[in-house]
């Protein structure tokens, strides 16, 4: 993997990702106004969170037209977008409109509540050129540099002495994407969230009694009794786990103890592009449409802690219950965190399984 | 207030509200079949959570025409829809497709994962027999019933040995709501959900160190300091809590500390409808639409035990961010448990107070 770095002309860094050196003429950006950094953190003193203020966010890019696709190659020097035009197969830029950055100031003084610096990052991963590609239908060599650059990324973002390095996608407008471009993003946090903290806690709990490793273990567990199997290849496998919250949703999780990207194997990057692009697939396949997800890379934290009670997954949460359907977060999720689903991990296994690829 | 309680011809419990007896000739409901009550619990071992799974809901009414509202009084008799023709105020009944229930059956085993009966109740709540009306529209002394029908429901539940009774409201189809009739649920839970088991532990400590209240505090001085406070009235104050998660969040508080809405006084009960409608108005001034949101009930666990350190508060979320543009729950917020927002409560406030009622 080749990685070349450039600063845009408002400031702003952007990578560059090849298997060959890449290549380009200039360095675009939309605007030459420095990003805004105008976030904030506040304590919830109740459920014992921060919260992410992020005024500045109201305006930014909101589905546009494909002639405007600011992921897309520049190619009318008159017109920039955030990339540009040359040999490259993968693009990292820190976004225009963060919500956490390493040059977060001083918060603001608020009457009433606790502050604190939005110090973090947030980066924007352009998965290909093709503004029309899904990241389920690029080839798996492509696949598995992305997780390459995913890795690079959490290394990079860690010495910045973050705690938690996030790569998401959030796919299809019912999920909220701003831009259909092929793209995904980074957020990474100064603290340990919420999810995670609670996770490692849990974890690291069952690995001091059991001597064992939670989640590689479930991958095992689930490759043996098949029963929620979506897809297997080699060292890695796809599953709905048998406690999902949404509908669908799918686990790709290597059957070794590995606590990141960055620890695979390239063959278990290999195996790992195929079964999670079978499974992207089998989800666009279940009703025949492009099936709007939100995925999540989840690695451990990257604290500077030894973390052996935690293997990395990738969680895929389709937001579908149906052709015509949207599975809907309300009363019982956001009051009182209790999910409802209405498919069961098996039922969904098999209905994926029998997806024509 | 009047209470009386039928049973349906599926065997399902109705109660008719109202300020004067209510009176009906028949008791409908649009089926014979017996509810179903085929869900169950699953165990999240990394979170430490249970899930709802609930196969059957996947057919439940979605979205139907007006003629076809099932919360609408039944006027032709081979027609029946869930509620009488009669004079009531209020009606509530359990719902067709319950995700808990306390006649939940035995759970079944499933390998590879701890199962437990999905016992609880889910109720429906309707707030009006036009089901062109909306909560925040309707008399005061309406609104004033509707508490105290959530506090009957939640003395009714707890004596099952529930830990945590939950009042909401889903408006709006951008909410998930499938009926557009005026109306909300109750989940009672068998034991304490996630976000209530936080807020208790979080509130005690508090007590422990301050003596203090921290939410009626919280009231009292958001009352006092104005700057983000919507409509207050007597002893009921609406504010955007200071550390809020969605955009224009609205807090509904009485300053006196009190656990749950059986304890509050009448006077406080009218001054919490006076404001409780002033915030919803508001919302819906906002962009002269009918806002989208999720409305909780945050009364004290029904648990047993003394909660001297929690304050009743009625929770606004709404999920509009501008007047074209929702916000979604994605990859910070679902991946991370780190909420994003895009407007501060301070200038939430300034825009809620702007609106002329």
């Amino acid at each position: 993997m080749h990685r070349v770095e450039y600063v845009k002309p408002d400031g702003r860094r952007m990578w560059l990702y090849g298997r060959s050196p890449p290549k380009i003429e200039t360095v675009p950006s939309p605007t030459a106004e420095p990003a805004s950094l105008q976030s904030h953190l506040r304590r919830d003193p109740i459920l014992e969170e921060w919260v992410v203020y992020a005024a500045h966010r109201q305006n930014r890019t909101f589905l546009p037209s494909p002639a405007d696709d600011p992921l897309a190659p520049t190619t009318d020097p008159t017109r920039p977008t955030e990339l540009p035009c040359g040999d490259y197969e993968v693009a990292v830029f820190e976004n225009r409109f963060p919500s956490l950055s390493l040059q977060s100031s001083s918060p603001p003084a608020i009457e009433g509540v606790e502050t604190a610096a939005a110090i973090g990052s947030c980066e924007v991963v352009v998965f290909a050129q093709d503004g029309s590609a899904s990241l389920g239908e690029l080839p798996l060599d492509r696949i598995a540099l992305i997780f390459e650059v995913w890795a690079d990324r959490t290394r990079h973002l860690q010495q910045f002495g973050l705690a938690y390095v996030l790569p998401f996608e959030n796919r299809g407008i019912e999920m909220g994407a701003t831009l259909q471009h092929p793209h995904g993003q980074i957020y990474a946090y100064g603290f340990l969230p919420r999810v995670q903290a609670r996770a490692v806690e849990s974890l690291r709990r069952h690995r001091d009694r059991t001597g064992r490793d939670l989640v590689a273990d479930l991958a095992v567990a689930e490759q043996v009794r098949g029963i929620r199997v979506v897809s297997a290849h080699g060292g890695v496998v796809a599953f709905n786990p048998p406690f999902g919250r949404f509908p669908y949703e799918i686990w790709v999780v290597p059957t070794r103890s590995v606590p990141d990207l960055a620890g695979l194997r390239e063959d278990e990057r290999n195996d790992m592009a195929f079964v999670l692009s079978q499974s992207l697939r089998r989800l666009d396949g279940l009703w025949n449409q492009p099936m709007p997800y939100l995925m999540t890379v989840n690695q451990a934290p990257t604290d500077g802690a030894p973390h052996p009670e935690w293997t990395v997954r990738i969680e895929i949460r389709p937001i579908r219950r149906a052709p015509d359907k949207l599975k809907y977060l309300a009363g019982t999720e956001l009051g009182a965190g209790v999910f409802a689903t209405d498919i069961t991990p098996e039922a969904a296994a098999e209905a994926l399984r029998s997806v024509r690829l």
